[in-house]
């Protein structure tokens, strides 16, 4: 067979190419469907009142998590907020949860009992009653598949499609913690050391394993109508900050010195990392919300920093789509934001 | 380690045990939630006029298919099916679908492209529009889980737990079927024959590939306030009839010789199967209606089934709880009704 005969295969068309696929096959929609395949969550008008969000989250054993060095109580639990946070992107409240589970039949009752308290914590901080699901066996390890249904005004929804140029970007928290935690489990593993962790060792590990949900953020940023888009950072402040300009049919320029990287993961980047722009740029899973604004709002967003006690930061400005999405590093030159999260064939899911 | 110090494993607790167990842990209900874990779908009240239904489907490579004698076409027909037939048994209208996959990256396009088809064409029929997903590699064959969401008027959905004493209990169409089916694809593919199949074969691999969703059933029965209470054959009757029971706290008496079995299925069995009344009681995946109706209701749906021209047979009739789950054989004699169909940590599903 030639190469040229070859069938097309999902590594040569990618993620993106995959997800090309499904939306030129489902373009019947309703018109209710106010938002469908491209954000967080789709967005379903219920009444004139009020959308349904709902979202749908996928966890592989040995593709996105390890349980080598994760507990089944933290798969529960990291997987609920990545699907709680979804609704936060949106500016929703989140209300129900489904859980489709596929296990090995020899796994033990008391780590599947782990799993569940690991998803249960968040959901009950947030008042989520898990309402259905289906079981299976699986012959190849954990699979889980979370669906979050929430609610929102249909007007004050946040999507990834608003950011206007002139629009200030803002992120909450800080950046690339969940990524250096995961690479001081991933050596520890590898290493089967026993020492005890210093303690930015365990800070990061825990902004891996026990991230938050930034449900009240995202409440306050759609009730008081502050953002024009918004998106959960799950893939990488590279990868989500291109999902909302390509939405949003905009440029960006994000200015490096102004990136919120935590003291612990400055810690950790200066022993393994040359460079820790390229590490916050990078990292995914932090679950903080990036947002756009109008500069109106640049105080109520100070105040509501405040109110709420989370640090949100402005980190650049929204430009026209022939900008590009630029980096402004010191000294004033730039660079191209290039994509620096996993492909989702290789490693990572892809929301669609 | 002594067997009595090794841990609980989910094939010692068996489905049963696991549902408990995820039951036990999410307790914690709202008050909109009408039916949570334990039917069909959840009933989740959106206005005193509206609930919304949701379910989600686990279809799992080598567990719920095999593609070497399912087409990707007949998979994704199947799945889309079997999520649409629980909307159904709540007489409900399904409308929007999220579908999270999990794919080899080896896997061709073409193929992927032939599963949106085979999902597409039945989502088409019944006006639902796919609004959103995951995706993700898989280390270990195709891994899909749908969601399917729908409404209904509260008061008229249908539920598993309404069955009253001395109600009549109906079946769709045939049963049996899709067992026949599957069988005849399994044998074929292992023998790597390829003579022409007889007529009754090709009828009864189409009743396993390409099932039909029985909504406006459903929705007339529902509307039309004809059926206490309903569930869908996915499971198989005498799985089915026992979940139904169990949550209306009945029992049933079953009429073997009244149990609906295609001429093409009755060919099939005469070779294959010693019993065919076991086989239509063992038979899974058929997704016909199983429903309660009260008598007087039964001129009723004789009209309704020669205006939608499809087969509804009664087949016995709900006792008090006491009485157990019996079937009355010719001669007059009875069994006990025994679960056949398989347990959920072999080979099959369980919905919670």
């Amino acid at each position: 067979m030639t190469p040229a005969s070859q069938p097309r295969t999902l590594q040569t068309i990618g993620e993106f190419g995959l997800i090309r696929e499904l939306q030129k096959h489902c373009q019947t929609l309703h018109s209710d469907v106010i938002q469908g395949i491209g954000d967080d969550a789709a967005l379903l008008r219920t009444s004139h009142k009020e959308a349904l969000i709902a979202s749908t989250d996928l966890a592989i054993e040995g593709v996105h998590f390890d349980l080598a060095f994760e507990s089944f109580k933290d798969v529960g639990h990291r997987l609920a907020v990545a699907n709680i946070s979804d609704i936060a992107a949106m500016g929703g409240t989140p209300k129900y949860l489904l859980l489709a589970l596929a296990i090995p039949p020899s796994y033990a009752v008391s780590d599947l009992r782990a799993l569940y308290q690991g998803f249960k914590k968040p959901c009950q901080a947030h008042d989520i009653s898990l309402v259905g699901g289906d079981t299976s066996s699986s012959k190849s390890g954990l699979f889980l598949c979370f669906t979050i249904l929430g609610h929102v005004p249909p007007k004050q929804a946040l999507t990834r499609q608003s950011a206007k140029v002139g629009d200030k970007v803002y992120v909450t928290g800080t950046l690339g913690d969940s990524k250096a935690g995961l690479q001081i489990l991933q050596r520890q593993a590898k290493q089967q050391t026993s020492h005890a962790d210093q303690p930015y060792e365990r800070f990061l590990k825990k902004r891996h394993l026990r991230p938050t949900p930034r449900l009240a953020i995202g409440q306050h940023l759609s009730k008081d109508r502050l953002a024009h888009a918004a998106i959960d950072v799950s893939d990488g402040l590279s990868g989500d900050i291109l999902h909302l300009c390509q939405a949003s049919q905009v440029g960006v320029e994000l200015w490096a010195s102004h990136l919120p990287i935590s003291r612990q993961c400055q810690t950790y980047t200066a022993n393994h990392c040359p460079n820790p722009i390229d590490f916050a740029l990078a990292g995914g899973e932090d679950y903080e919300l990036l947002f756009t604004i109008p500069s109106r709002n640049q105080g109520k967003v100070s105040d509501l920093s405040r109110v709420l006690k989370t640090k949100m930061t402005c980190i650049g400005e929204i430009k026209p789509k022939s900008f590009g999405l630029r980096l402004k590093l010191k000294g004033g030159t730039s660079r191209n934001i290039s994509r620096q999260s996993y492909d989702h064939f290789s490693k990572k899911r892809s929301k669609f």
